[in-house]
């Protein structure tokens, strides 16, 4: 096992009715600036119920946070509260929202341009406090540091993290979730899923525990993942898929093991030139690169097939292969299609994404590092 | 799945050499005082490198610490910390150095008899903050808020808990555990072992994700735990000893799952009354439990025998019994006993038990608060 510092302060508050709870968490004196998106939650009773817990309490609103949250947009939510001198946030919606609310949260005190932030790492130093009410399962921004940013005039996707941007607090009612389309239930899984292989599918580092916890979770996704789709008000099922794609993220699996992540660098660049969701270009990439890098992943993808997949027959190539077509079978099943042609995207797009990861200083990917500008052209060669 | 709050802000620094980062934990300006044991600390190099980390800090010492730390004792370490302004304690050694330090913690600000906070439940409102370096692999207490402490003069071993003791963070280097004698190991892994137990051996309430952890706990215990007895300075097997041992009571296995802890309740009482090591207790009691209470707990006692000792043939019966006969064999074969004969223990002790249970508020004991005085001395009788 590799060392490790593992931190994660954020106070969960899961199950059924758990917004009502939500003033306690928040201090009694506070101007609270609730942040949301295209208006789902005052759809599907959210809203509401937010504003009845908050009954009596100083609070201002802020809506309109896009899917892949923009720059633009979360910098006006910027002047909004540094003007009415807002000092808590609670951001209302899914991992969009959470992500945009981070950043609003570090750039109110940054000094100078907060897109700094993301494009030259510019270092948090401070950051206003805020809670989460999560309505979408997928992305664990509630439970992490992590946050993605679009700035919409240049078509760039970036990220930063800093422990400054733990939410204080999250709540996770499956619940609220109960209204969500296929389509964005099947990106959950996704994207869960992709989040736990991007920590495990590596290399061992003999920790077998970090390993059963990873495949834990993806068995838990194969199984419950066509259960809430089936039926999306079982709440079981629902709950679990939930509590999943948190735990898929808050850093514990991660710990004392190398990580991938070229799957999600490689996303983020085809999010920004086609407006893909997020979930849709893991989907793409994911199997593609389990393919081109099975060399190095060879024995974590034996481990794979065998306790995830329970293929045990055929040759080790037989049983990789199956394993890799197992993973994109799952994807394509929740309703996530896994090639570039689905979406009408073209292998022109190749070049765009290899100059823009250069330019992101993202031109040495994965576990190793060797996922060069070569490489990634074959795996998007592979996802045509 | 049930629902809860899950919050656990403790700072885990896992690996080689972690001890030479606390300085940066632990404010400059703090007058500190370092907690232990017996002073093998100082046998095995671990007060050396503490000091050295702490060069130039203003530092104090009070060890002599016992293993179930003694209510006596702690409270000359409480009057010590009041009358030097000590604002910062430093446990450094295994979990009664942490329990003691946490009951120290909250001891030290509180307006009356400190034994209240166990005795009454009287509720913790301010607690010292402190670190923890640990040194033995067991109780988990270094990421989660339990403490237990005896009264020697009455015999009396009981249990408080609270958000304000959990460590701001605590110090795993596996190998500062290299030098421990067998007989440490082998408890430690029956204690964290038990932990999982009392978690998820219980009744089902389609909580997947946290079965599945616990029972990666399980295995990896089962796997690694004769390893790093067979080889003690075999770092990985150590690493993920000291890694499960931790993750088994921090909260998140039981999270959203009923609870247990008859177990742990009967076995304090066993270990006020005659000295036992806290493991022992539990070996003695939880095989004798599972028999017990076998009908409220058959199917998760026949999915235990499946997934975690792969037991698949026979009825039903035979199962459930080859799966706690495996619990037993796997707690001897680390070399703790399971018998109350085997530490000279007679059946006299049961109604000192009962009696003791009852008057510490515990008569009506596990999931379901029907472990009574009746059940408890079925349980003891088949532990004779």
């Amino acid at each position: 096992m590799e060392n490790f510092v593992f931190y994660n302060p954020v106070k969960i508050l899961f199950g059924k009715g758990q917004i009502a709870n939500i003033a306690a968490e928040i201090p009694t004196d506070a101007k609270i600036l609730i942040t949301y998106g295209g208006g789902s939650i005052k759809a599907n009773g959210v809203y509401d119920q937010v504003k009845s817990a908050l009954t009596g309490r100083n609070v201002f609103e802020f809506g309109g946070i896009e899917p892949n949250p923009h720059l633009e947009t979360l910098l006006q939510a910027v002047e909004l509260v540094r003007q009415e001198g807002i000092d808590f946030l609670l951001a209302v919606g899914g991992g969009s929202v959470v992500d945009g609310t981070k950043f609003i949260a570090a750039a109110v005190p940054f000094v100078g341009d907060p897109w700094d932030i993301l494009a030259k790492q510019a270092p948090v130093t401070a950051a206003v406090p805020f809670g989460a009410v999560l309505t979408l399962p997928a992305t664990g921004s509630e439970m992490n540091t992590n946050s993605v940013v679009t700035k919409w005039e240049t078509k760039e996707k970036l990220f930063f993290a800093s422990p400054l941007v733990f939410p204080r607090f999250s709540v996770l009612d499956p619940e609220t979730t109960f209204s969500l389309p296929p389509r964005q239930i099947g990106n959950g899984i996704v994207d869960a899923y992709t989040h736990v292989m991007e920590q495990y599918l590596t290399y061992s580092v003999n920790a077998p525990l970090q390993d059963r916890w990873a495949e834990s979770i993806l068995k838990t996704l194969i199984e419950e993942g066509p259960k809430t789709l089936a039926n999306p008000t079982d709440y079981d099922a629902r709950a679990n898929l939930v509590w999943a794609a948190t735990l898929a993220l808050n850093g514990l699996i991660g710990a004392g093991v190398p990580q991938d992540w070229a799957t999600h660098m490689i996303g983020h660049e085809l999010t920004a030139l086609h407006g893909l969701d997020h979930a849709q270009t893991l989907a793409i990439v994911l199997p593609s690169t389990l393919s081109i890098r099975r060399d190095r992943k060879w024995q974590k993808l034996l481990q794979y097939a065998e306790r995830v997949w329970n293929i045990v027959d055929g040759s080790e190539e037989e049983r990789v292969n199956e394993a890799i077509a197992k993973t994109r079978n799952f994807f394509e099943s929740v309703g996530v299609r896994t090639r570039l042609s689905d979406y009408g995207v073209g292998l022109e797009t190749i070049p765009l994404v290899v100059e823009n990861l250069q330019k992101h200083g993202l031109a040495n990917l994965g576990e190793h590092k060797d996922v060069d500008s070569q490489v990634v052209e074959q795996i998007l060669t592979l996802s045509a």
